[in-house]
């Protein structure tokens, strides 16, 4: 607890330290996974405000409990109507210069809460807060790891239990039981489970589609284990495939071995996935309708992004998924997916599921 | 799917009529449940433009099979990057007071929309969308129905299956298996279940806290179906309680009951929550932390407001949660909740479990 605490001090420390770059002198935060990551407050609705000396954790009736057992590096304070409660905290403080995330407040509230500054300023922060949960620490990866164990070993077993006359429900449902038994606290995202023509939708729901002989079956699960997420995907064959789906599972495969296999720190997340994009060529380049990966941690989604237009660099103790796929629309659809921790030369996959073409009977 | 197709036309013809009104000849929509409400589309990202005769789904690579299954009411045009999708759309369209939502666009993403605009005008709309899917229509209401009936059922399978030396965890666990084998296409929120010192926090995560004699056991679940909500909660008694614990109990059954006997359209939100609000008087007032009760639809949390200083006004066709309760931090909590439909005179509980105190033994 203590050591926790002073984590969480540090990266509180660490957000000071850029107040005089950005010309600040406090920062709003509303994005509630910054403020799980400074605070340690799991609630879902709450501001924190950090300024020079005094952090400050508003929260609604409901959380203020909550908050008084979670919350050891921050003053607690009630709020009623939330703008009013940001104005006083900041009066109280004496606060001039206001860093706010501007990516997570709402036009609408800012609009409310601008027409009452007296002479404050707000300064809005958009991509400079966007690598804030980027490097993981020791405890946060750790966390991942057991997070992705989990999921792996889940998808594992589910293998066994796939059988002719079960429907994309049924298996959704059988992956999360077996989940949260063995030790998920609940899921990082609605399972993709996905027959046949269904794969080739890249986030497809899971329906009462049964399973038939020559279907793909995509699979992308992830868990949340103490707030950290998971992210993996799988892709089977039910029963037999054509060469064609065969020729695509390979290429899918690698061009998800070449991207993981250029993965290290300094690398441009664009690169990466050109790695993959460029393995498909032609022929199948426009069936890979989406990025290669994105940062997993306390959200499934974060920064950094890897994608064509992308401008991050990939840097040691980021934690990033590698996703190509191809989806042929009306037939089928294929994503193979692990997450990855960047290291200096190198990544370690966190996902623990092989890649090679699995048949189920 | 006709039936359906007239539905959304209707709606985004209501959305038209509003247009002289707001001054505006056109309006963006970001957030999810509306653009799903008013387009059938239900991915996780896209962008929705009504113009005065054209109606444009923006969305990316990931979604662009799936929007063409699912919507027909509205032109698809697949983005690369966001804003720019919107720019080029707006040329397309020759829009030049443009209405948005602007409790759904961040700041961040507003600012770099602004820097780009040339003689467009950006209207921004927050309040008077508020209640665009307050009023349900039958359609909804059957399948709000029928979420209330699997997740009611779910609970009452429930009760059987608590039993000495389960945990919160496990039962969070069963109960979701037990709904979703009924129907559920998953949950509406994650389930609260909180025993003992526990049920004080009233939005608390289930644990591996063991059931113990003596504790109440709170249970806050829904389920969606076909994307809509249902919002329950029950608090049994685990062997034995208190006659402190009794009393408690029996006064926030009061105050949901009589809550629920105010309800009819034309009474203030406000007057609901205070009818609920007086029951706890002095002794106990300070123990009810937060408001009676929200609308439930396609979000579990939506217009209108239940809580003291609410503006809202309860219309027939309007669903709504009545969920008084009381929390003594340290000892127990107790909340009663039903979700209801706002008749002429009266209201229908769509929730189904019996509010008389149940004690398991």
């Amino acid at each position: 607890m203590q050591r926790e605490s002073n984590i969480l001090t540090a990266r509180i420390s660490r957000v000071r330290q850029k107040f005089s770059c950005y010309k600040i002198d406090s920062l709003i935060f509303f994005n509630m996974n910054n403020i799980r990551y400074m605070s340690g407050f799991t609630g879902s609705d709450g501001i924190l405000i950090i300024g020079e000396n005094r952090t400050i954790l508003l929260v609604d009736g409901r959380y203020i409990t909550q908050a008084k057992l979670e919350v050891t590096c921050a003053e607690i304070i009630e709020y009623k109507d939330k703008i009013k409660g940001i104005i006083q905290a900041v009066r109280e403080l004496n606060l001039k210069y206001i860093g706010f995330e501007a990516g997570s407040i709402a036009v609408q509230m800012y609009n409310q809460w601008s027409r009452q500054l007296l002479d404050e300023v707000l300064v809005p922060l958009g991509n400079e807060l966007k690598l804030l949960r980027a490097y993981k620490d020791e405890a946060e990866i750790s966390l991942m790891k057991k997070a992705a164990e989990i999921s792996s070993a889940a998808i594992l077993a589910l293998t066994s239990e796939i059988k002719p006359g079960c429907s994309e429900k049924d298996v959704a449902l059988q992956l999360e039981i077996i989940a949260r038994q063995s030790g998920a606290d609940q899921l990082a995202f609605e399972a993709i489970v996905a027959f046949g023509e269904k794969s080739a939708l890249p986030h497809a729901k899971p329906t009462d589609r049964k399973i038939k002989r020559g279907d793909f079956i995509v699979i992308d699960f992830g868990v949340k284990y103490k707030g950290y997420c998971s992210d993996e995907t799988c892709t089977f064959a039910f029963q037999e495939l054509t060469d064609e789906q065969k020729n695509a599972y390979q290429l899918v495969q690698k061009a998800h071995d070449r991207a993981i296999a250029a993965v290290k720190a300094g690398v441009a997340a664009a690169e990466i996935d050109r790695c993959a994009r460029n393995i498909f060529g032609e022929k199948y380049g426009m069936y890979f309708s989406h990025g290669t990966g994105h940062g997993v941690g306390l959200e499934v989604h974060e920064a950094p992004r890897l994608a064509p237009d992308s401008q991050d660099i990939l840097e040691a103790q980021m934690v990033v998924t590698i996703e190509p796929g191809l989806y042929l629309p009306g037939f089928w659809g294929i994503r193979i997916e692990d997450t990855v921790l960047v290291k200096k030369n190198s990544c370690e996959k966190l996902t623990k599921m092989d890649k090679r073409l699995i048949i189920i009977e």
